[in-house]
This record gives structure tokens, sequence and C-alpha cells, in this order.
């Protein structure tokens, strides 16, 4: 058996998420379908990341075992001709059989965007949280400064979340306007079940003025999810990059 | 009757266009829809730019006479209730019964994306076309010169253009490019049918050495369509801007 990683990029729109579900039409299931018609053989796929319903990827990244003789090169062309057009396989190289997409991954990077205008964007419905009210991006790229470095984020889970330790590293976060669009970018070790929508809801409350500037710092001290904003709307979150130990 | 004008953002993907057509979903009709739901009466809408199936818009402008007594400046709530989402209003202003979208256009603004990658984006797949060949945008920013200033366009048309003149001026043509994503930024004061779509198509055979790089030149010259390359794919192309002569 040889083990495959993959670069994906997916529109999360129609899909209920990464994550195969019964029922429900998830980015996982098809690129398992994609696997069987190309290899005839049952194909597991691990993702780096579970990424949630709506939620966008441009470098997903992903393993899988096969005895199917394709070079590396040639598996996006394979796959992609059985994939949807939602859905593309940008790159693909063999890893060592102790590698994990999700268990190896060293750094992940994820985009959150905001539409900050008084009527919505027709292009960016699916891709931006929309905010009619003004927003305050520099007040919002100070609150985000105590979220830098190593913390115990316990306050910044939604309920469901099954991780063992809630201490993460996060090595950027900061915002940026272009016009009426805001993105905020944050790059962790890894993050925690919601974290970046946690922290992008907070985030538009504070450039709106209705959460205080230190509420971050507060939520770090206090474990509290309470101390923070809501979750933003999932279309917003765009997971960007995912970093392995030989790619840092 | 007062008359308004509106600006529109559309997404082109679900529509046959701009223009009402016979059992065909176009943005026009879902306008005088939205017209009709608020007003309870008929309302005839016309734009600045008859789009094509699959043209996208961030600036299309279009006017409608009316009764209702909606100040300007609500308008764009009213319409964006009835509106399905990817249409949105995002302007509205009372205009001189002389005013029309169409004929009062004095310059118009259209951006055509190009995707330069081995493998197509699953994000960008309705919003730009895909090249896996690479191009040379130098190349293609030197061919664009004979385009800018006032010639006949005549080779630059689509069969079924229906313009009694084929005398244009380009005021800008440049491409630009970030990453893998090619954007021609094209203003002139009127299009020909299928002009920036033809231009791309042809500058895209430039970019790969399939077309010699005084095609545009040429086709000036000999006014003939055969010159010039293929008409790039619809989903590419975006109206950005109309402007009318009290905004330039």
């Amino acid at each position: 058996m040889k083990r495959f990683l993959l670069t994906l990029e997916y529109e999360g729109t129609a899909y209920s998420g990464w994550q195969r579900q019964l029922h429900q039409n998830s980015v996982q299931e098809e690129l398992e379908r994609a696997l069987f018609t190309a290899t005839r053989v049952h194909t597991p796929v691990t993702g780096a990341s579970r990424t949630d319903a709506g939620v966008h990827a441009l470098g997903q990244r992903a393993h899988f075992d096969t005895n199917a003789n394709i070079p590396e090169d040639k598996w996006p062309y394979v796959l992609n001709t059985h994939l949807p057009p939602d859905i593309r396989v940008s790159d693909c190289r063999r890893v060592g059989e102790t590698f994990h997409a999700r268990f190896s991954a060293r750094r992940k990077a994820y985009e959150y965007r905001i539409y900050n205008r008084r009527h919505h964007s027709a292009l960016l419905r699916n891709f931006a949280a929309f905010v009619p009210l003004p927003l305050d991006e520099e007040k919002m790229s100070r609150a985000l400064l105590p979220l830098l470095g190593t913390h115990d984020f316990a306050a910044f889970q939604a309920s469901g979340g099954t991780a063992k330790t809630t201490v993460r590293t996060i090595f950027k976060a900061a915002v940026t306007r272009q016009g009426d669009d805001l993105t905020l970018l944050i790059e962790g070790d890894a993050f925690l079940y919601n974290m970046v929508r946690i922290i992008a809801g907070t985030l538009i409350g504070v450039g709106q003025g209705k959460l205080d500037a230190d509420v971050f710092e507060r939520a770090i001290q206090t474990r509290d999810r309470l101390a923070l904003g809501v979750t933003a709307p999932a279309c917003g979150l765009t997971l960007r990059r995912v970093w392995y130990e030989d790619e840092l």
C-alpha cells in the first residue's frame, strides 16, 4: 500500500461539511466516491480538518492508502475527472506510512471574510458574513493581540468539542480591509471546534462597539464561553492552508 | 411618474442573462417581479447593459418609472426583500424623466478573470475562465495597446450585433496578475455584442503564444472577425461599472 497526500479546494455551500454523514452530502464522501470510481476499491480518506457545513477550503489536506498504480502527479487529473466542479484536487504527493493528514499537521491558516456594507453582496453571499453596521477595523486589530501566543482557549470552543487539551498556540491574527471587504487571517498550531468562528463573531461585536476591546483577554482568563460573542456564520470561513513538518 | 436609477449586483450563473426571455429566468424579470410585489403595478425596467447568460455584474444600472411613494434611499431595502440573494440592489437615486439607463450611459468598465493554473479552482469556477497552460501577461499587456483610442471595431462583434455604428472609444485596457489570477480590465464609451469576451479570448491566445502580439492591430485594420480568437466563456466576465454624465 502507498499513502498519498492530497491538497483540496472546495466550496462548502452545497455540503454538510467535510465529514461523511448518513443521508448527507459531504466532501469526504465525494472524494471517496471519486477514488472508488477511479480504482474500484473502497478507499477511505482522512482529512486534516473537519470543516463544518458551508465552510470552504483553499488548502484542505487529506491522505489515503492505495495499491493503484497511479503516480503522484497524475492523481489530481484522475480525481478531478470524477469530482463535482465545486471540489478540486490541486496537488498530490506521496508520503510515508506513518504520516497522518490530521495528527501530523503542525500549523493551520484560516481566513474569515466579512462584507461590511449597507446591502449584502450578490457575489460574496456564500463567501462572507454580512455586517451592515460600520466596523472599526483598527479597534478590531488591537483586540486580536491578546490571542497571540500559547494560551488555554477553553472559552473558545462550541459544545461538542472533543479536544483532550484546550491549550493552543496562535502565531498570527490580523484583520485587513479592502473597501467593504474585511478579512481576518489567523494561524495557529491547531484550533478548537468552532474556535475561528467564535473569534470572528466576537471580533464583529468589538468592531461594532458592542463588545469591549479586552474581550479576548478576559475570555482567556475566565475560560468562560459566555465572555465571548456569537459564533459567526459558516459561509465566511475558509481553510486556507495546512502545514506539515517539512513545509514549515 | 417618478424615474429612479438603480445600481445592481448579481451573479449571472443561474440566469439566462439580463434580458427577459420567454420560459427563461432573467435578472430583468426577477427585478420586475420584485417591483410588482412591492408596488402591485407592472413596472418595466431598462438596463444599461444586456449582459449574457452567466455574466456577472457589480455595477449594472437600470431605470424604472413609478407612482409609488417610496423615497430613493428606501428602494434598495424594499427590493432586496423580494429579490433572490444572487441579485442585490446596492443603490438608488432619482433621475429626470429624459434620463435613460442605456442611452445616457457614457462609459462602462468590464472585468474579465482568467484562472491560470494546472487544475481549475473550485471557488472561482463560476467567476473565471480556466486556462491551464502558462500565460505570458507581459505579452498580453503589450498586445492590448492598439485597442486604446477611437477605432472601428467591426471585427470585434459576434453575429447578432445590432449596433448602428461599430466605432467605439477604449479608454483603458490592462491585464494584471495576482498569483494564478489574471484580470483584464477594460473601459470604453460602449461595447459591441460579445466584444469584451472576444478580446479576452484573443488575449488568451496571445498569452499562450498561439496568436501574434499584433492581432488586435490587424483586426482593427481588416475589420475581419476571423482575424481574432475565440469568444471567451461568459462566466469570466463582470460588468463593473456604468458612468453617466454627472458621474464622470
